[in-house]
């Protein structure tokens, strides 16, 4: 078999296998010499993975064709995308939207407030970047955003623990080519174990191999955890802790039981949010893809965790998605096409809902211009998962670096309410009334609190609340009862905090007795598509750019009419100023009909004009020529076929902008106007 | 004569006038005696003032039809802006925007892009909201945005030093009523000096008085200064600073070069950004007035700082403004209509470039739903402003809590620019290229670096970079070379670091030389209006804020169909099903016609749905009723007038929609179609 032949992609299912094997028999405690077996294997089809990946190029990923170099030069030349504080030599993992990203983000967050928002009927709210810790300390956010993170005594860097013994460890193996199978296995495994070691074990092994900071050789400190989250002081007496959020998704969840009561009582609803995100990365990447300060757009989808269907999936049931399933991330590593009608039906999505979500987003791809051959939904594997998520999919977008995660779809089930009602002792529950009352075992219970204070004292609110619970768990409920009934007195815990009360038969009563109820209260699962626009916009960026051969290689920005951050250049063939006239005249009628229109009145020749406007992506241009003077007519010109047509200048400004508006088509434009040979390209 | 007639405008102007008199007398250090005297006239004035105020009530001011407590209930129950974090207890400044609200203020900043940004060509960016310290720190702000604080040794409480001065002085005189004239003037000093105090010089007051923390009585720590933005590290060593931004300007001035290219180096240009910002205060206020974190929307027009004209100053030119110049403040305090011609010619606005955004301000007022009655630009005092701002003046809108400034126009001439230029070493010019050759004095130098090498050695860098400085200064290169030749050396210095240089004749000649030159560089200044849209906001909700009396008492928001957050409600006359296909039907109409819309589908009375809808101030409502299921004509009901059309349920949603964008009025519906004697109301 010939390298070529190799089969990438099964090979990636592969590694993908063996993945979700080593980190599941981490999961279960395995025995150490299983884990490290399994790990070896991992590290066998990695190398085998890239190597083959190597020999074939990058030729077969489909994305030989783009110019990464070139089109890093016009976002930066541009202004779409340039290093923040460049004028003091920047910050690893800030960057500014110049004007044409600017107006292009803005676009396709206009229009994703349409799709989303508009179209289902969402609500949205706009909440506050900082946050009091109570509100993440609450999510888990202050105890599960961190990195072990170590030291060094002499230049204060700072290292990423698992990181630096990894390296270590490799290092340690080049230079002892001749150790035994066994040493090297029992060195291996240290750098396998990483990033589960505690910060006690870590600082064991580092003492082990004497690690020392790089580059000084210093000491390195303690492992301490490290907090993504940027932390302020809020008020004047510096005592209040402050994040910046790390998601929008919290300002909804605190906001829920206000958005119930504006959506009048009603479940399922969903509310949305678009704004900035904080993430204090130790190594910011290069680029909109790993930054520390972004921009995403939420939604949290309500729903009755025991009817997670929706109202408008009929509208997307015989869209075909390209699935790769958790199955086939295991099997043959491809994406399939499948409907979502089928998808749910087969359980291969958890519910309605979700795949409701997935179809929408796969259309929102496809209007803002992704290249949908090179877009597919990834379902996470069961141990890539947090424990409460019921189902995740990802829309993984095909970039220069690879596949890359532009949005995410979980169901994470109750589990975000939950906590905040818990925390904050707000009750957060939908209500679901039946068509007609339905018959339900109901825990009663009757304390007697005099009785109970005598015995009990202060611990008589504690020991009210845990019976409350036996409301919600029939079954634990009768048999305590059962036991006071047999033997006069029964034993209530242990709680949480470990404690546990004996209850006496005077002290408290419980039946279950069977009622007919007219409604049922709930805490709503809550689905949730979460979008990165910055990744999205580097995905627009990737999949719209192309060059073209002229005098010079140019840029050219195919942006979709929809989101191009202007959709009309006005092109006078000179600086004469006979052409002035028409200039204004024709900027007022795009004013008039709502169209942003950039005029350039330089002096170049006409054909760097049209490289201009085609780097930044302007889709329609209207040049104005000495005929025009006399004529009353212009040449319009599309971007992408760089073909033209000789239109009269009273209807350029309708024509134009129902074109952007979709409601006439190019090729239909070319049929009502003679067309011109094109000069200047 | 009698209290009432006392003009209270009049007396407003005599406290501003005896205010800046203060200020003066400060700034000059006049001898104490004198401030003193001054400050004694102000407090009586002030006194006065208070007590007229008392006497003639609110009645006077236009406000009193204002419900305050109404709106306010009307504002959280429907959600509009509700306290961040509240389940949690909230955190004082810090506020979210509901559903109603948010859309509100999407529409708002829409239509401020549309009106400043599109309609005007301006570039828009979008920065960081974090930002290192070099940046705030060149800004100025991390010296200038600073109160001085002291803590309470016990609690950990904290105070502004001057307010914590000024209540004791105030108190200590309540209690000695004994005290000669002398004396008590002694002790007002220091109240009056309060805000001026160095650290040092406050904390010795404090010793002198004894002063304690209020509350605790505990001793109060050495003042120090509070500097109101927040704070964070960035990077995970915690080594570089940064904090949140406490404005949007600064991104603009960091990308000036960058911008100007992208506008082909043309000067003037205006570049935009919407965006929050943050500032600590120490004593937030409820509502959106004063807040920790909030909107601005801000442009830089960037112009020639020997020609602030404007393009499109003609089109305002005629425009009639309501202007509290300096002169009016310090006189009689009444605001003047004026042109904005007249302004600029009469020199009462400095510059046409200024009076161009104080016009489109105004516009944008009266399209967003302002009293233009309740609106002014106040001129600053030269006593108000910052040393290098050239004029200001701001838009003050009357609400409940008086005039309150919702945003500025300052010419900061070119202090910013220069600033980040000299401490980044970058250039920040605009290029003046003449229309033909101009005559100008140039100052050529030459040295010889050899020689001045072998006597300054490492100095002769900075030696280099002073002569360079000559060039900027015909008279001072002159005289230093008639010193050179008519001594054989010349001083240069002393430099900022106090070196001074002794040059030789042959070290350094200097010529000053007349040249034909064809453009000029030069600092652009720069014109910033700048909006709190919390505070636009504000004004918003209090001037379009009513109430009707009906079985109830029922709150109306009349908020202009351009920025309402719903266009038209949808209201079956009951929960019937024979409505749920005109239901469908209609809200259809409007999703294809672009029109927010909120369907009642609830069993409530037809009154109590047209009272929801007012609150959430949707201009027209659409009710469905038994005739709809025959004649398939609704009713069409206007929110202000409460008056109803029938209206055939095919042409509603292109009315409502040309009603909604202008294009038609609601008088004009009113003929064309039957009018309905109200149900329900």
């Amino acid at each position: 078999m010939s390298t070529a032949d190799v089969d990438l992609d099964a090979l990636r299912a592969s590694v993908t296998r063996q993945g979700a094997h080593v980190r599941e028999l981490k999961q279960k405690g395995a025995a150490a010499e299983l884990v490290q077996a399994a790990v070896e294997g991992l590290k066998k089809l990695k190398l085998e993975l890239e190597t083959q990946t190597t020999l074939q190029g990058p030729a077969r990923d489909g994305l030989s064709s783009l110019d990464k170099k070139a089109l890093d030069d016009v976002l930066l030349r541009k202004m779409f995308i340039v290093p923040s504080f460049e004028i003091y030599g920047g910050v690893g993992g800030f960057y500014d939207f110049g004007p044409p990203a600017c107006a292009l983000k803005s676009n396709l967050l206009q229009f994703w407030r349409r799709h989303f928002v508009f179209a289902d009927k969402l609500l949205e709210v706009e909440c506050t970047n900082l946050m009091p810790e109570v509100v993440l300390k609450t999510s888990g956010h202050v105890d599960r955003f961190t990195d072990l993170m170590v030291k060094c005594t002499k230049s204060g860097e700072c290292y990423r623990a698992d990181k630096l013994l990894e390296d270590h460890v490799e290092n340690f193996l080049d230079k002892h080519p001749d150790l035994s199978t066994d040493e090297r296995e029992k060195h291996e495994l240290r750098a396998t174990m990483a990033e589960s070691y505690s910060p006690e074990e870590i600082h064991a092994v580092f003492q082990e191999y004497g690690i020392k900071a790089p580059g000084t050789g210093a000491d390195l400190s303690f492992p301490i955890p490290f907090n993504l989250m940027f932390k302020c002081a809020i008020g004047p007496e510096g005592g209040m802790v402050g994040y910046l959020r790390p998601e929008t998704a919290q300002g909804i969840f605190l906001n829920f039981r206000r958005l119930l009561e504006y959506n009048a009582g009603k479940v399922p609803f969903g509310c949305a949010q678009i704004g900035s995100a904080f993430r204090n990365e130790i190594s910011p990447r290069a680029g909109l893809l790993r930054v520390r300060e972004f921009q995403q757009a939420e939604i949290e989808f309500f729903v009755n965790p025991k009817d997670k269907s929706h109202a408008k999936f009929a509208t997307v049931k015989d869209l075909e998605l390209p699935l790769l399933t958790r199955t086939n991330q295991l099997t043959h590593g491809k994406a399939v096409q499948m409907t979502c009608g089928d998808a749910v039906s087969e359980s291969v999505i958890a519910n309605e809902s979700l795949a409701y979500y997935l179809a929408r987003t796969y259309l929102f791809c496809e209007a803002i211009g992704i290249d949908m051959k090179r877009l597919r939904f990834r379902q996470h594997l069961k141990t890539e998962m947090a424990h409460y998520a019921a189902d995740c999919w990802d829309l993984e977008i095909k970039l220069s670096s690879g596949w890359v995660e532009c949005a995410g779809h979980a169901d994470r089930s109750c589990y975000d309410l939950s906590v905040h009602a818990k925390k904050s002792k707000v009750e957060m529950v939908g209500t679901h009334k039946f068509d007609k009352p339905e018959k339900r075992q109901i825990v009663e219970i009757k304390p007697n609190k005099g009785k109970m204070g005598r015995t009990f004292k202060s611990d008589v609110a504690t020991i009210l609340e845990a019976l409350e619970g036996l409301r919600d768990d029939v079954a634990r409920a009768q048999a305590f009862e059962e036991e006071l009934a047999a033997k006069g007195e029964a034993t209530l815990g242990p709680l949480c905090d470990g404690k546990e009360f004996r209850l006496q038969r005077d002290m408290v009563s419980i039946k279950v007795v069977e009622k007919m109820v007219s409604e049922e209260k709930f805490v709503p699962s809550v689905i949730e598509p979460s979008f990165g626009i910055g990744r999205l916009l580097t995905a627009v960026f990737e999949h719209n750019f192309s060059t073209r051969e002229g005098d010079e290689k140019r840029g050219v920005m195919s942006f979709s009419p929809l989101i191009a951050p202007i959709k009309v250049s006005v092109l006078p063939l000179s600086n004469n100023s006979a052409f002035d006239p028409f200039v204004a005249e024709l900027e007022q009628a795009f004013i008039n009909t709502g169209l942003e229109c950039k005029v350039d009145t330089s002096s170049v020749a006409i054909g760097r004009k049209y490289a201009r406007a085609d780097e930044l992506g302007i889709p329609f241009g209207v040049t104005i020529d000495f005929e025009t003077v006399t004529d009353r007519a212009v040449t319009l010109r599309e971007r992408d076929s760089t073909a033209q047509v000789r239109i009269p200048i009273d209807v350029v400004g309708t024509e134009v902008s129902e074109l952007v508006n979709g409601s006439t088509s190019w090729e239909l434009l070319v049929e009502r106007y003679p067309k011109v040979v094109a000069a200047g390209e």
